[in-house]
């Protein structure tokens, strides 16, 4: 394919450089029609590129004299860290120089610096973070909104679910996507007023699919194809997931100290079941989408390894070659304007 | 000890008397000073108790023509289901007859029912559900609410905050428990505005120990004794964890069957993972404690099996012994009267 060029927000999460750099420097090796643009520290960012790295032409680093740090407010960060590594990262897309932007950094500001920068889609008023989740049907279940906002009133829950269906439908190739909204209960007298008011439109809206409530041991089952929540449940729900594969993996490690046998045991186990513990950790093993922008901003996880800030990288070619916010557009307008049945 | 006389709802839940009989009858072997009034379909409690049951004396079949099933609502429920088996078991609690009352049945009505009849403790306006989940560092912590509320304002989740410090305090003699509040992200400024003004009352309260925001990855490491959070939330991030565990079950048993080696090392395995990972679904293995009532209320899960609601009678007998609305309610007053530092 042509060449494809990429801005990398180089300071965000937990590691900085540390883990963006040789996470970059693995996508170049990988992928050979692949470009980046590198912003942060120039200094910091150097240190990390070994001086006979053989892609370094399609490599190039923009120094930037700001970081957004945790503690930012999205307010305020816009106001004050024009000259950050995010802030530049996004620019780039939005200058049409760049296809897409990935960072680790802090969700709220990226959210909205990414809102003011590239603007919503028409009919769009709050982008969402999206990702896909493992089910026990072996195919993945797509999950909006992960964090982005954490107050929603019906109505954004409404547009949520219609950019969850266009993207399992044009992305996936799901036939009639089926829409849930969680919820502490399956029956329509259940769960809070937005949740219920969400239900009502979800029902009259019949260009969607929706199947009704699901609770949250229902997650993985794989009897929907997305669910939809506000993003304070929507993060609580998914980081729950990392916490449970945590205390399982310390739980294992125990036990193998326990006897002989369960040591045996857990030394040829052991690689079986990280494989199975990490599945159910998808959004340090895969970044996630901010949904609803005129253009692809994909969020990696704040604790991100290397490898989950290359898969990061991998799912943002991947949004660029499908064309994700066009199909967005394309499918979003008939739906939201003829939306009542 | 002296006898204790519980009562029982036996027609919760989703297998009724199928489960919470028999679950009966094996408390009545186990605990020989235990009385159960168990209420409910005579004829259908009856198939379940063998003829020649030898604990027949301390076990009393108190009819009822009514159930309260899943789609009730509190309100509807509370004027037409007087005659149902949960409002009786309540009922009895209220007379002094019983010491304590367990359902496996709607929650929403159990909580609505328990209120009007038993009435709140003073100083607290919305009872709780409180449970224990474990966590890396082998001790558990107590999270409410886990479903009874689906809407929180400040107030609401500071009374909980300090229903939570005095159980853990008292019960589980954990001096200056460290009570935190479930959210987003670590930092002050991110959250919902009632976390956000939550948190602000709790460090205003110099009688707790609050210690600060924890996302849902750590709600199982340990550094935590009490998670505070709206029962909407609680209840989707509790139910998560039983998602999970069913999903790591799954994939473990498939593995299983993938090669020779792996059917080996599952038999001799299974046992023992079975174990881990029942203790990350405490909503199943453990009732939940319907707090701040002026008297016990048990709530197991819906989909309780004997053993599960063999344990939340069990848990009742125990928070007889422990007078836990006493010892919340001495408690209470102080902390609440003179909270402002």
């Amino acid at each position: 394919m042509s060449d494809l060029t990429l801005a990398l927000d180089a300071m965000g999460g937990d590691f900085g450089p540390q883990v963006t750099v040789p996470a970059s420097l693995q996508a170049l090796e990988r992928f050979p029609f692949l470009r980046l643009s590198i912003f942060g520290d120039q200094n910091a960012i150097k240190q990390y590129i070994p001086a006979d790295f053989p892609h370094s032409n399609r490599l190039h680093i923009e120094h930037c004299s700001q970081i957004v740090t945790m503690n930012d407010r999205p307010l305020t960060a816009i106001r004050n860290r024009r000259e950050s590594s995010m802030r530049k990262a996004i620019d780039m897309v939005q200058e049409g120089r760049a296809s897409a932007c990935v960072s680790a950094g802090n969700t709220g500001v990226l959210m909205a610096m990414a809102k003011l920068v590239l603007k919503t889609l028409p009919g769009i008023d709050r982008p969402a973070l999206i990702s896909t989740l493992p089910t026990l049907q072996n195919k993945p279940v797509y999950m909006l909104d992960l964090g982005a906002n954490v107050s929603c009133d019906s109505d954004t829950l409404l547009q949520f679910a219609v950019m969850g269906s266009v993207v399992a439908q044009k992305i996936n190739d799901i036939n009639k996507p089926r829409i849930s909204l969680l919820n502490v209960g399956e029956e329509a007298i259940k769960g809070n007023d937005v949740v219920k008011q969400t239900a009502e439109l979800l029902k009259e809206t019949c260009q969607l699919n929706y199947i009704g409530y699901i609770e949250g041991h229902q997650i993985f089952e794989g009897n929907t194809d997305v669910i939809v929540c506000d993003g304070f449940v929507g993060n609580i729900s998914l980081k729950t997931t990392e916490g449970v594969a945590n205390l399982l993996f310390e739980h294992l490690k125990q036990a193998a100290n326990s006897s002989l046998l369960m040591r045996f045991l857990s030394f040829i186990s052991t690689p079986f079941l990280k494989n199975v513990l990490c599945k159910v950790k998808p959004d340090q093993y895969n970044g996630a989408s901010l949904l609803g922008l005129r253009g692809i901003v994909i969020k990696s996880h704040g604790n991100a390894d290397q490898q989950a800030f290359f898969n990061a990288i991998k799912q943002a070619i991947s949004e660029v070659e499908q064309r994700v916010p066009d199909r967005i557009q394309d499918s979003l307008e008939s739906i939201l304007l003829e939306k009542i049945c």
